[in-house]
């Protein structure tokens, strides 16, 4: 089943971490996984293009780090002053190398799609005693993994497959929206009871870059960064078909985004992050996708939309989320 | 030929200008141009989507006002600093109300594509005797139209039809730029002389709200709100085979931009402009296209691309340039 997991890590020395770490959290998870299970880490590597997990960015606390050495704070705080989170109160490294203090604290958020890969990833975590990550040089305490998330720590959660199929209603009400032409001020939180209505809006954050492969005329191939509906549902929906039992007609499902999913409000800038084998264009933001009336009627095609939304969560969006890219959070669905 | 002019207004006395005021500024100026050919106004007027005009958002300048009452500008700054400008030093009225005192000034771009146009224009400036124009409550009188452009007026500019495609080298030279990963910083203005260099990169900044409209299924026609090259070079293609008498293949150039053309940098942000007839939602902000190497080898195709990028300037991009929305500027062709 979908599931996001929170690794509370802290700073063993004071070091510094470089701009894009998707790389190294990446080889950091797999070496883990290495220690427990060799062989199911073995296939995870081999995977191409659905891998079964996703990596979000390292996040650095910027209080006081509650445990370890009261480490000085400055080096990171001043940093977080001059990164562009859009995340709130928190870090998100895309942009610069940040400075750690030693105990500072962190947070690596893991979701997996796969329960085959989790085991033994939990696993690895009890066995060794005092496990460590290491991000290029910077090693870092595995202080708690947290998998069931509460207001302080939101993003560790799970749902199985088969709860995100059938948490929408089979009738759709329809949300006070006021269509593609303006911001959506309604509840959107209120789905996520057993019944609920359905938005005529889904509204998504892509919190770190975001960007999908495209081959254009003569076989080169670039990044797209823009959250067309089209291929965000696409990447999206090859993931859950891969790993979730439910599968969905892709290109049936692909054509109902096309006529039935427009764009609304949007706030969208590129990010480059700088990879050992290259570099890589991605968006960050937020956007308002506006269902038509044609679409709102169609109450399968409804269910799987937001169901992809939510699984978006796990799964990320579009090229490398097993390495920090693609982060996505789906507000209303 | 395409022809931009600015016409430089001072209101005559306190006034507030309603948040969009592109549909006034064309009543405006269909008003002015029924004064002196109202079988020109008669046929513009009846003109579907390819209008031989374009309006750009009223820009109210910000300093004193050098002419007429010493005008309290107060009110002008204070909505200023509130306004969400992409103009530098200006204030681009798409946002809010905009407070005018009397005698403050105010420029207004009006770009023509076609000289039957233009000449029943400038009669009506020139024999009427105190030309005003009148946008809702406010009237303007027109103190200067500016149609060659200095440093202080760069908007007023003219080019003719066969200046523009005859504007780009035959032999294409690969500038230095580094590809779609990164922003272009290579002297993107060298190529204003009789030879230039080929970028692979073109970088627009769309200033006042864009968008396309598009036909979903079902019927619903929805605005489209990102700067997709294919569909904004149609919009371009569609007015230059209308104007210029140099026809380019529609179908055959936008299927080779989709093919060659990818989007790099950019810093997008939705508008929402008021009609009386409705809301539009459209885009704002920057970005860049960059080329692949497969485009920059096919030479037809980069004289057509780089021609029709600059004539959108005059021309404007997508639904209602007519009216305030679509102003573009192409930084490098």
């Amino acid at each position: 089943m979908p599931l996001s997991t929170v690794l509370t890590l802290h700073a063993t020395t004071d070091t510094t971490l470089p701009n894009t770490m998707g790389h190294l959290a990446h080889a950091a998870f797999l070496a883990l996984l290495d220690a427990a299970a060799p062989e199911v880490a073995e296939a995870v590597h081999g995977k191409g293009e659905n891998k079964p997990f996703a990596v979000s960015p390292l996040t650095v606390h910027r209080e006081p780090c509650p445990v370890g050495r009261e480490g000085d704070t400055r080096g990171a705080s001043r940093t977080a002053g001059r990164g562009r989170s859009v995340h709130g109160s928190r870090f998100t490294v895309h942009d610069r190398a940040v400075a750690l203090a030693a105990g500072q604290e962190c947070r690596l958020r893991i979701s997996f799609l796969d329960d085959a890969l989790f085991r033994p990833f939990s696993e690895a975590i009890l066995t060794l005693g005092q496990p460590t990550i290491r991000l290029g040089k910077a090693e870092l305490l595995i202080a708690r993994v947290t998998c069931v998330g509460s207001d302080e720590e939101p993003e560790a959660r799970y749902e199985t497959y088969e709860q995100l199929v059938n948490r929408l209603p089979c009738t759709v009400d329809r949300a006070p929206c006021t269509a593609y032409r303006e911001p959506c001020d309604a509840d959107a939180h209120s789905v996520h009871g057993s019944r609920s209505t359905v938005h005529e809006q889904l509204s998504f954050r892509f919190t770190s870059p975001t960007a999908f492969r495209v081959r254009m005329a003569g076989g080169e191939r670039v990044n797209w960064p823009l959250p067309d509906p089209v291929r965000c549902v696409r990447s999206w929906v090859r993931r859950w078909n891969e790993f979730s039992g439910f599968p969905f007609e892709e290109d049936e499902l692909c054509a109902k985004v096309e006529g039935g999913v427009g764009l609304a409000r949007h706030d969208l800038r590129t990010r480059m992050l700088e990879f050992p084998r290259g570099r890589e264009l991605g968006f960050v933001g937020e956007v308002d996708w506006h269902l038509t009336k044609h679409a709102l009627a169609d109450e399968p095609f409804l269910r799987q939309l937001h169901t992809l939304a939510r699984f978006a969560f796990y799964c990320g969006t579009g090229i490398k989320t097993a390495m920090g890219m693609g982060t996505t959070v789906c507000r209303a669905p």
